[in-house]
């Protein structure tokens, strides 16, 4: 992984793992059980990624890097949980961060590691929700990808943006930056405007 | 994957696709959930399969033929899902059809990858339920593997037709149909005659 | 894995498939879905954590005689379920013996495998905690290890010892059987007093 790849992995994991501590504060968790939800929210989706390429043991587990971050997110949000809780809706903004973040580089690993172009696309947007998924399971809640408003077509933005930058041969840096943004920028939209797609009648 | 065991695995994917759609339909998904439980239920008995035997990234994931085939058939099920719902238990029945499919082509493919019979049966009937599992539970059902009249029995008579024919080197294609269909009889069967297991007293 | 150690994992094996099997009896599943419950409370963490590894196809699918003490174990727990019963909290007791048991393998073969010792710890913890969280959510309860008084802390305890024992290159054997010890006994006393851990206000 490269150096710019795992600073955004990074980045996503600390977000990913304030939204999981948000949502185990709102679950009434103790300290541990915070830091579980917490944890999980932070890592899954890039374990899941990991063990679908065969790059075992997953970074999320053997690099210090990740845990040190998730533990300190998760310590974070425990301790100022009410000055987070103050923005709107925390756990779906810091979400919708990680989101961005992880479908991005979950579609950059898997295309590091010759998966096709489909298939790329599948672990980005797996990457970017497998997280809050296996978060909102833990806490009760029906899964925001399944619930809210385009949730995984942001999250397929970010990989097709990334995945579309491979074949043109763009240079990746900006390329992911954009490819964050405009999911980011989407998911952000999405839950101002209660945007959604049409239901079965 | 011999092309035969592909077509198989084709048409579980298939079958399972629509039984993710129509329990996705009937939770009142929107569009993209309905699609989300459909390839969750479609995808994940044939990933769990693919990442214990080793065989990353999973043809669920990196052949484009899954995808579209999966796709293809939860939008089939969403346009015309009032259509489908008139047969009498559709979950059920697709269901019934894709777990047959899958147990068959899940325990062959571990018998191909020098799975022990034993642990091939076992892969055999994790293959065929875990798709229903997963999609039952990101639909907030008790999953039919538990519940349900046999289900599991269903699946590992499958398996054990393979197995054994394996054993016995018989020619593995009537033998896979014939383990497919005594699995899909047994299952329309046991939805029919509610026919049950002892339960604790 | 050294014999010493694979005793020690079909040990807990079997406790965990007692505690799986109890929880399906009390949800009042039939006889399958209790070996259901069983056979994933007992195998899911082993699974999750050789899959992690890289170790595939795993243990718990594909040696014989994981499935042989798990399948009885389930067996006998739905047959005397009423005498078992009369221990105070039967699922409880049985899933902190699994828990002391899988937390001291999981770290041992993590290291085995070249982990670093931080994710030998983890797995460790997810190796003790996997199968009874699956169990859990599988009879719908929320899972112990997010609700109960520092059940994760307990696995942490006996993964240290491990990665202690390791490192200072003392003889893994007594080490692995203090660890153990160390974790069930904290697991009951934590049962008995009610020990908790600061919730957030």
């Amino acid at each position: 992984m490269t150096t710019f790849l795992l600073v955004l992995d990074l980045a996503g994991t600390f977000v990913f793992a304030i939204s999981g501590a948000m949502a185990g504060v709102r679950f009434r968790l103790d300290l541990f059980g915070v830091m579980v939800v917490s944890l999980v929210a932070a890592t899954a989706g890039g374990i899941f990624r990991d063990v679908l390429i065969g790059a075992v043991p997953p970074n999320a587990i053997n690099d210090w890097r990740y845990i040190v971050v998730s533990v300190a997110a998760g310590l974070v949000a425990f301790r100022w949980h009410t000055a987070i809780e103050r923005l709107r809706q925390p756990v779906l903004i810091f979400d919708g961060a990680g989101l961005a973040l992880f479908a991005v580089t979950g579609t950059a690993r898997a295309l590091n590691y010759d998966v096709e172009p489909v298939g790329a696309i599948l672990l980005g947007v797996l990457s970017g929700v497998g997280g809050g998924a296996l978060r909102d399971i833990l806490v009760a809640k029906p899964p925001t990808v399944l619930r809210s408003e385009l949730y995984a077509v942001t999250a397929m933005a970010a990989a097709v943006v990334v995945v579309s930058g491979d074949l043109l041969e763009l240079p990746p840096r900006p390329v992911a930056l954009i490819g964050a943004g405009v999911c980011f920028a989407l998911r952000l939209a999405a839950i101002k405007r209660g945007w959604e797609l049409p239901s079965p009648r």
